[in-house]
């Protein structure tokens, strides 16, 4: 194993410790429970968002608090859980009196604790929805998840339910829109290489020569076929047929196509995907009206990429263009 | 090799395509010869900036265009310099009238071919200036180099004129702000596993299971010295003391620090890296005033990172929060 780091059981705190210090003007990193949340919580009469899961996808969660986005994340050991009692504090510490919704992506054990940690919090008085994210549609039950993956679908709802909250819609309207997000949104990955989990200290899988991995899960969960790497027109033809055949999407419809990077692909590969998921989705009178390329939900050091859309009508769109300001995701006005 | 591509020879060419898909409301990418303008150039009054390279650095530079950064970027095939041609094309879509700056990496073929193209367009009537960048303290001459080779403080320099170029300074000032931020610079880099140029389809050197290469070139060049793996805490300060040393940078000085990934390394390590930079220079009485982790000039897939350190006043500091916006780097207001 090579990698950047110290000791294996120390990545998180360690790479914390540099994103405290990074961004301490915007965010406060909380150690006991771990939480980031934004140094404004809660911000008063506005729905606080709170996401979390396992570490070593980053920057999705901790990248992703700001203005327009999570009020707070929750992050756990390496493709972890974190715990309800961080989910708790987390909850109240951005309860500004209109309620938090939870953004849980679909995984056994974070399901579970942000329901624990939904129901502490509703004990103390607070106001909590949750939705659950599965837009992975790889496999129906895998490692860590009865049903579909929560998986790329997550980011986007992250940011559209983070410009809704900050336009001061109530906490039920938010929570409608981010179910919303999800039941449009469908997405699918490709592993070329496996990631090395620190504490494993070996690949989690191993990939023959020219092999990948297609469907494969954000911790190197089993995918859905292994197969000889073909060139990107194809394996992309692959991922987005099973995409767009999913949902269905169809002629006319318009999205957002999200090209995500798994951690140790170079950015000249992803836009190499856009490139052919553009050419795909244009062949079938799908338009391509917004777009994200870039790493935003890794899984360490796993080279491959993902592909999720999201269908878009005007409302989306406009939510998607609303301001946004975090270490990871910045744009405005 | 296992990568996202169609066939070697089209990387640059896919790659591109896709970018001139994904950013066609700001840049128009043109293909003979081969540069990336913003849609808007030439801006009246304006010094025009362009930089160009070998490709497989991306974000660097095509990434960098947009306003408050470059107005024109030339990529040439993997690892190989941009022509002429496509410099003074650039440089002429770029000239508003207030002349043009072209900011070199100091590699051989790159120095060599921006001349020629400052002298054809000089030829055609403009204006034309060029700094040439040597941050990187690992080597004196190296591979494709006489003296220094430039990389992280070329990041900084370009958005650093970019802003003093968008508050109408100057050619003249423009050019010496980009000789002071090189003056001002150091880097050094460290890898963790060789990249693979797609032509050559095996990777450019061999590192031995537990080894890095401190000292690498952007195009994997032999660096300082091989040597085994140790905690980030100790790379680090090797590449750190070496840095720090060689301007030198003192007690009391206000840096930029700038942690870069090399294609393959996850943000997590680079958010390690940072805390133990920032631990190294605190001990130093060196106060890091603003800083930039992540993957901005990467060498294809390589796994390691580089540290570059920018000595700062309160000008460069404002100069750095100007509003940019581009594909690589967006901040606002």
């Amino acid at each position: 194993m090579k990698k950047l780091i110290n000791r294996p059981e120390d990545v998180v705190a360690d790479a914390l410790a540099g994103f405290a210090l990074a961004h301490r003007d915007r965010l406060v990193v909380h150690t006991d429970p771990v939480f980031v949340v934004r140094a404004d919580a809660p911000v008063e009469g506005k729905v606080g968002i709170v996401s979390g899961g396992g570490s070593g996808h980053e920057p999705m969660h901790v990248g992703f608090v700001g203005e327009g986005m999570l009020d707070a994340a929750c992050p756990g050991e390496v493709f972890t859980s974190p715990t309800p009692d961080q989910m708790q504090a987390a909850t109240e510490a951005v309860d500004g009196g209109a309620g938090v919704l939870h953004i849980v992506k679909n995984y056994t054990g974070d399901v579970m604790n942000f329901q624990m940690a939904a129901e502490l919090a509703q004990a103390e008085g607070a106001e909590v929805e949750a939705v659950v994210i599965d837009d992975d549609v790889s496999v129906q039950d895998s490692l860590y998840t009865a049903g579909r993956r929560g998986v790329g679908a997550t980011v986007l709802a992250e940011k559209l339910c983070g410009a809704a909250a900050a336009k001061q819609w109530p906490l039920s309207a938010v929570a409608a829109l981010c179910r919303r997000v999800n039941a449009e949104s469908r997405s699918m990955g490709v592993a070329l290489t496996s990631c090395t989990v620190p504490m494993a200290g070996k690949p989690t899988f191993e990939l023959g020569g020219g092999e990948v991995e297609l469907g494969i899960g954000i911790h190197g969960e089993p995918g859905r076929q292994r197969r000889m790497l073909t060139p990107a027109a194809e394996l992309v033809e692959t991922m987005a047929s099973a995409v767009v055949d999913d949902l269905p999407f169809g002629r006319g419809d318009h999205v957002l196509a999200f090209v995500n990077g798994m951690g140790g692909t170079p950015l000249m590969e992803l836009y190499i995907v856009y490139a052919e998921l553009h050419r795909f989705l244009q062949e079938r009178g799908i338009e391509i009206e917004r777009r994200l390329i870039g790493s935003y939900m890794t899984s360490l050091d796993m080279a491959g990429c993902s592909i999720t859309l999201l269908r878009l009508d005007e409302d989306l769109a406009a939510l998607w263009d609303a301001p946004v300001d975090t270490p990871a995701l910045r744009w405005g006005r």
